[in-house]
């Protein structure tokens, strides 16, 4: 209620803080009986920890994964899994005057306002670091669903500041440190070095798509599966904006071209994005988001201090230059949240729910 | 839980469909001692009642707001607030083979194959017209926030299909069909008008926007400020982007551009939108969505009936050819809902909090 | 959130005062496909509605719901089902003093605390006519459970004031206005004929009963389904306590005579009251709860005016001097509502464990 | 949701089990800015843990308690507060036949017919070890509670078995290993002495008050204040009664008697328990419970196996003979917790309302 568990019936509750001694989560409602390890988890973790290419912030944390609880004999037991991730190289001396100045664009003047005190070190609740433990909890969920439903999520970065990156394959994405879908990223490459040496930071388009969702997901009028999914990525840290299908594309098309035609084959198109009244059509939920440059540069700015007086801002420290690098597995993890949730409450409402529908209709349109 | 109550605090839950008897809604958490009468509700649902101008559904509806609990002598009591509708035009017969068929973008195909049953008639539960009770309690939060903290909220169109609309003034917003902040619309009406004999439809953009928000309401993890906009917004009808300030401009926009600057006098920007680490930063919120055309189209659709096999589908009946055209007042509503509901989330933690910031901070950047 | 919603997957949002045009709740989560007509709530509200002997209150009320939403075609489409019931004898004019003085016992003093104001027609929001939504709604929940499960629920009068009743049947239960299992309720009815001449009000006990519970249901930690069922029983009006099985006469039982021993033909007795640990045994689940004597009585009290001052207090108008006697419908509707939303959760995490007991445990111990 | 989080504005997740590594809490929403340290938790902690007397458990923990998140420079920041305590002396050799039996009276049978395995590990999540986590973060609503409104609260043991506990005073709780009111507690030592040589347990009636709580808490219809104690009351493990003010003792009591009179001195008795209509009153609040014999003895009982066969069950290893004995600060955690709850709750909705009340009235009657 204050904030920090996502989810209801697959309720994830999120603490630390970036320079604390630990961060984590608790997990309440996993299904019992399913297999899992901390080797289940540990792969996703890997995937967006700091410190694995020069692109991005050179913190270097192993973010080793333990189950402290709700696992026995390696199986779920159904009671609240904790994971803790613990925290191994805080160094908040590196902070300068971020003390009592607030950055631009940053949390620590709404922090501050809000509960009248904050952590600054490595900017405390507010860091990305917090994602961490959503994508263990997601690698949780992903592994249920994949085991029950065969349901897969995979993200992709689609743009890097002016950049434009063309979808070439996903095999592309695991091969190069900015999850981009081509096999060339040196154009990518040179436009971060640039933009490091500049000082500067740049945003993000990134892509998450889940294939063979179950039809039926997602609770109208209010929790409507695309909504929980515009909630899940608008909080992830540095996301301004938040499409499904077709998006602010949708604003220019006519209903003749945006409305997906259907055929005994399946839909003959996927405009929609896999999503229609709020409830999941079986086809690819497709998700596009914005991400903001970090506000953390070494480019002096323009700002105040906590008593209101004018002050220069410049943030030493280990920052991302493009926080979006490593955001694909965390809107990957956020999307299996929130298709776990909906998979929970569809059985729990609609359980005794048996429509015939021909079986091909479940084919990707 | 099953996805119709929208808010925890300030809790409203929805009920009716398009043609049952009744629509409306249960308000739980209204502050106590507020005077509130339907004069107070009526004139938001005026604003988005069907049959007002030629190019929204003809369906006449007035849409006449009854109280019928919660209120004593004129004031809120702090008890539940039932709202209720009474559906006065309902004409299900116009409804031709939509009842077992598939309209291509419609959640006809969702709903059954969710429940295993669905109510045709209107679009039932799916129906815009369940819009009606959230703007209505919509206005009660309107209310309360305006008397408390002196919050208003504005929306406007700023685009219809490739028309896009420049921002003139506010104050044409009321004087034309489209809520469009121009003064002149006929370039809009030519545009409908034409449409409409194409027999199909189209998407718009709408914009809204909050003023005099206090600064500091969010929840971060998860119940961000921004998360919860993009939660209400894509939640409604038809909505398939959400963007936050700067939006998907942030993706191309550098760091030392895109953080909003402090001086004393206050913030020199608001590429946030308002929201900064998922927190009001006391500037206005600044919040735009995509509205896809309407699945509702009397132009034939390739689709399949209810047992699998190839149908043609013409939409008869009455339908907005752009339901953005009536999307303003919805959207305002639901963003004062989110921002009420932050407001008591925030003194119910930290009603103690008390930051001497200048006061000149809380002006708008 | 403010306290009116009851449940979470099948929960039941109230709304409407005493005195009010209506009273009334939504429903939200309730499976779809399943036959409902107000025929099939009505007859639990005839159980409860008053008026019906000279040992409740006089108000003549039909408690005649309608369903507002939700069903279609005579079936529930797992939509928001809006019940409303009229209020049709209101005569608020017989409060006399009530409006500036505090009822001893009553919730008149608290309510002004909390809220700054009251609704003191009838008892406003705080009057037990309140429940009436909750007996309809137990209803859908009862038919639910009985279609699904076989469950039933059943509760009688075990105490009125000192009378002790002994168990003989539940066939009487319906022969008589207290539903008592007792063939002859003339001692009762002495009782009761003497009390009202007294102008005094009495305290009871009852005792309710849910049978071919499914084993299972329950989350612990918290949400245990008898922390649940004491949330239910304590929350109805007047209830001052809740014991689960052998409940307070557990104090002074040692562990060898407490716990339940097992046998392959299943339970050997039913001390834990068919919940061990928080989850349902498959026992019947035994429940028992002590109502206070009604607060307002023509017997004048000392009191104290809205300023402080000493006053008398009578309390005209038309009231139960037991309200016991007509609770034995909402103890078996909340109850009903309990294990109708465990028995949701339980799908939803569990649905697909499978323990393969001997089926002879599943009987009644 | 899966029932492992207590509380929705001041929320507690537990996690962990008796015999895994760590148990602990995640408390959200505790209001930013109170000094806080381990040390005003360890008190509480110290107060329920094993191993103190001969009458209690023998198993030896510390108990010590880590703060891991959510305080910074020694005060909280609003965030999530994460309270870490490991477990030091697990030893599950000690547990015979109980893995593939059923203990008469345990949660063995329910566990595993719910989720389809269970840690039997000291009985997993089921232990009572998982109330110490809970303890301590009553003590930290304790603490805000006392600092804000002079909240206190107190308990003590009210009956064992058939000895029944006479009120002496306050000041001898902490002189005793029983948590009882008396200066003399040989009758008791000899009770449970003889008690332990049959090998046989008992059961036990706690009682517990808060005092100096503030007016107006609790949130009719349904999240009453009192039905929110209840709840969490039976939720404690082996409770199997609660009680309000007169309790089951308001079945035999008259209108005339119960209904506490009000003078302008405050109230003039308590049979309330300080809550009328669900809110409190301001007076005490008077809270009794029961609590059942513990099911794990050393006396062999009649059960079956997990495969339905007879067996007998002799339960080894160290439990407590009277878990009543350790209960009185969990009693209290917990009902602070639900004071909390309501306190920040209270002023979400009702923050604007101020009653001029005599200040007399606020005295205890």
């Amino acid at each position: 209620m204050s904030g920090n568990t996502f989810g209801t019936l697959f309720a994830v509750t999120n603490f630390g803080e970036s320079h604390g001694p630990a961060i984590g989560c608790v997990i309440d409602g996993c299904p019992p009986g399913m297999l899992l390890s901390e080797a289940d988890i540990q792969g996703d973790l890997d995937r967006r920890r700091p410190g694995t290419s020069r692109h991005v912030t050179q913190r270097s944390e192993p973010d080793a994964v333990e189950i402290l609880s709700g696992v026995y004999e390696g199986k779920t037991t159904g009671t609240p899994i904790c994971l803790l991730i613990k925290n191994t190289d805080q160094r908040s001396k590196d902070y300068g005057n971020i003390l009592d100045t607030f950055r631009p664009g940053h949390a620590d003047y709404t922090y501050l306002h809000k509960y009248g005190l904050r952590d600054p070190r490595g900017g405390g609740r507010s860091s990305a670091r917090l994602t961490a433990p959503m994508v263990a909890a997601g690698a949780v969920a992903k592994k249920w669903l994949f085991e029950k439903y065969g349901t897969t999520f995979r993200g992709c970065m689609a743009q890097i500041g002016e950049a434009v990156i063309p979808f070439e394959s996903w095999e592309h994405v695991p091969n190069n440190p900015f999850f981009a879908p081509v096999a060339d990223v040196s154009r990518l490459e040179n436009y971060m070095d640039a933009l490091r040496k500049a000082g500067d930071s740049c945003g993000a388009r990134i892509r998450v798509v889940a294939s063979s969702v179950p039809v039926g997901l997602g609770e109208p009028l209010f929790d409507k599966l695309d909504a929980d999914i515009a909630f899940a990525m608008m909080g992830i840290n540095a996301v301004k904006g938040v499409e499904i299908g077709a998006g602010f594309g949708a604003v220019t098309q006519r209903g003749t071209t945006h409305g997906d035609s259907l055929s005994p084959e399946g839909f003959l198109s996927n405009h929609a994005g896999g999503v229609l009244g709020g409830i999941s059509t079986g086809q690819d939920l497709e998700v596009s988001m914005a991400i903001k440059p970090t506000s953390s540069i070494i480019t002096p700015r323009q700002s105040i201090d906590i008593k209101g007086q004018p002050a220069e801002v410049v943030t030493k420290g280990r920052h991302d230059p493009c926080v979006g690098i490593r955001a694909t597995p965390i809107a990957e993890a956020m999307l299996a949240l929130v298709v776990m949730e909906h998979a929970l409450r569809q059985r729990a409402q609609c359980g005794d729910v048996n429509v015939s529908t021909p079986d091909i209709m479940r084919r990707r349109g």
